[in-house]
């Protein structure tokens, strides 16, 4: 039976990694269905995504030991992706449920594929939504006083969800700093507004009254540098003078769907390599 | 013979404004062909454009005088625009050609309805090119250490040409309060950032440095703020991790003249009503 | 209590019809709080839509009889729109849930204002997702022996809905030229393809064969000819050599959600008045 | 002295190119700076580009002889092509100036790494322009009672001018067959809509009187079929009803400028590979 790997590396760049890779890869019988590679002129850094098929089952194990050697020797941060080992991916929401509903019709008409162990919001009125698709549903206050037990609960949840990565599908609350580092590089959020312009709150406020001529939306992998993180997804809406800060909002939901859906799919499909604090997306 | 004019209105909001107003035309036997209106309702203030058409030749100063009683009793700030009278344009240009060469071309094509008397330039480079099109090219360089002769000088051009309003087609030079004030909303500027991201010096490697997925440009009047005043136009162009800084210059350049050129032409046609620090654009 | 109306009128171009509508609103003590009009040059016709607020309740009927003069005056086709009366809005789908589901989100977030009396399918699929959201669920299937039983029970229940419209979200069924003829002007349809390009079936198919570069979605009205009728709104996306039939229909249901929310929206606040073959649109 | 080249392969897929082609380049000396691949599902083809630099300057007559047995392997229609050779164009123009105006710009500015040894023209209007850029221009009237004398002296100049291809910058009359097929592949055209829509005469005016609300514009290589060769790009620009014919063809020629202008860059970057009706284009 057929059977896919994403393999991902980055590394220091040089003569022979792409003849050395494939030649690995041509030896073991697989055949690259989809390739992507860049090189980074400024830093020296090299990057590939590829695409594998094997026409029989293949051990895991066996495929990381036999390349561990070529990894060395080029210095490579990499990974095997199983492309039939599906990602746990708990989304987190406050009330707004614009992406929440987006992102739950995407993944039951397999346009997300992952799992999606639980959904935790700060507020219980999205549960009805969530169960009805059959997905758990945990409420978790986060009293403004003291956060700290709401987010060791949040993250006690997010660990016996096994979860690969987070979203944070307009949850509205600033994470701890040790939750980020635990879960660096695989918490993404949405933040509503075209990054870095109007960080911060009420960003759709601040464009009105700057009086832009678009707005927009950025997906990018949460630091604990506040809407800092590495970009992975942008968009905009033309907008004018006949708009008001609500009709921005409405624009904006719009926005926030499509650029949080089409970042959490690429981060699904291991096609988002973080650089520093840029992305490299082989889309 | 027929004869056009733009009436454009901004006074605060009340019932009748536009009875009153239209009723006028009507009494002058006046055509409404294009009409535009808008009301703040953040602010109380309301727009309006009317292009109108006379079937005959009409006296702008008896027009005038006949209107003044209603823009009184609606405290409006207005005016009346024959459409026959090009406005004077002074564009003002540094080394980079290309928003030059866009809008001169556009102007030979009919594309921009004005005159422009001269241009002028801190750099000799581009004097074959103007001249090529038939216009004066005043080569004014501004030294570091002492900018105020130059900047005098500048005035002085402007005035001599009559101007209506000056172009920074990429000057690159901040032009001293004196001129802001001067010429008050008459002077549009062309950024190029997606402002507010990146005012300041070199947007596209700011951008670059941030690791953005799209970049923009931004046409605006100056104000005193650097890169701060009234936007009239912007838009927007997508990029990925595979493009350099000067990649992104390059596009950049694109988005540039088509963000200046519409900005003037809208300018031109007295499309652009300054509001605070908005623009009310009725294109 | 405030009360607004929409006034929506299209007559052929002459002096003065501002001036005359606008004074009787005024000396109704109305307050127009949103204008718009357009002047069409080929065809020597006029349209015009304003809001209009009253500072107390305002009698319809009274509202009709005193402006009846005035429209007969210009020859108008025109009508007053009560805000406070939503339409109401039938929906026909067949498997595909994409559109539904955005609309029924919308609607419950606030953005559609209307009523649904129900949803209308050949299938039995998505009934649980529309009774999950309190509306009733037809179920008619459309045999294709014999269609005629289906599309009468068809339009009785429309007809039992009393509904003001009917959208086509995705219904994949041709709707029998009674029905057209019944419905004219309010039977609104979203054809998965940029018209007038790939009329008819499997559109995306038809545009990977082609190689285009971008493909698209077209919101129109319902005639007799086959998506030949008036288009209200448009929209595409990007698409390249990379990207296989499959994806191509994956990225059409994204702009086909758009484009129709965005059409029915505008048919819901009277912004859509049809001119022949074609629509003049006041958003 | 470092020395680029561009690899460009389409082969029936099958595993094991991608390992041979990349140790070919590593025992070369050869460094991989950009890679782009594409295999495609449909018709089981495979097509890559590579640009490859060489540290110290290549003998191409070597490197053809020595990739030539691996190109049998896998029969491959096969190009080196040297960077340092630049590709010679012959631009066609009518009347309209604006692709040509844009072109040369780019030309001059560095954009597009080619030389333009002449312009041909059916009328005398614009050979001050490209006289003013240092180019050739040859007037050659193309009478519609026979044409043939006429596109036999332009076969004649555009062979003398040892042209790589040819351009048709809204050059507005068809070629004959012969040219097609003498130069197949190596005629790019700009037509003015986003085709298949609107092929033929007149687009703007085929959009006006079917109310479109995109209008587009496309960049493709001539085959025989009218307006039915492999589309290399295309784009769009939003209109409403608001906009004359008049203004669909002004907003047109700001998209026909972008679209041929991304178009002949890509091929002359060797960007674009032809396959059936349709290109690959690794922009």
């Amino acid at each position: 039976m057929a059977h896919s790997y994403r393999l991902v590396v980055s590394c220091p760049d040089q003569v022979g990694i792409v003849s050395r890779v494939s030649g690995f890869i041509a030896a073991q019988g697989g055949s690259i269905t989809e390739a992507n590679q860049h090189s980074d002129l400024a830093t020296g850094r090299f990057f590939m995504r590829y695409e594998i098929r094997f026409a029989s089952s293949v051990d895991d194990e066996i495929l990381r030991i036999a390349f561990a050697p070529i990894a060395e020797t080029f210095s490579m941060d990499w990974a095997f992706h199983d492309t039939q080992r599906r990602k746990r991916i708990v989304l987190m929401v406050s009330r707004a449920s614009h992406c929440l509903v987006d992102l739950l019709y995407r993944w039951k008409a397999g346009e997300l594929d992952c799992d999606i162990p639980c959904v935790i919001s700060n507020h219980e009125d999205l549960r009805d939504l969530v169960e009805w698709h059959g997905i758990d549903f945990h409420h978790i206050p986060v009293p403004a006083a003291d956060k700290t037990h709401a987010f060791e609960e949040t993250q006690q949840r997010i660990e016996a969800a096994r979860a690969d990565a987070v979203v944070l599908a307009r949850y509205m609350q600033i994470l701890p700093p040790s939750l980020c580092e635990r879960y660096a590089d695989r918490v993404i959020n949405i933040h509503h507004s075209f990054l870095p312009s109007f960080a911060g709150a009420r960003p759709y406020h601040q464009a009105y009254e700057r009086g832009v001529k678009l707005i927009g939306a950025t997906c990018h992998y949460v630091t604990q540098e506040l809407d800092a993180g590495p970009i992975i997804e942008q968009d905009v809406h033309r907008i004018s003078h006949c708009h008001t800060a609500q009709d921005l909002v409405r624009f904006g939901r719009d926005i926030e769907k499509t650029v949080l859906a089409r970042g959490l799919r690429w981060h699904l499909e291991d096609r988002v390599l973080i650089h520093g604090n840029k992305t490299v997306v082989f889309a």
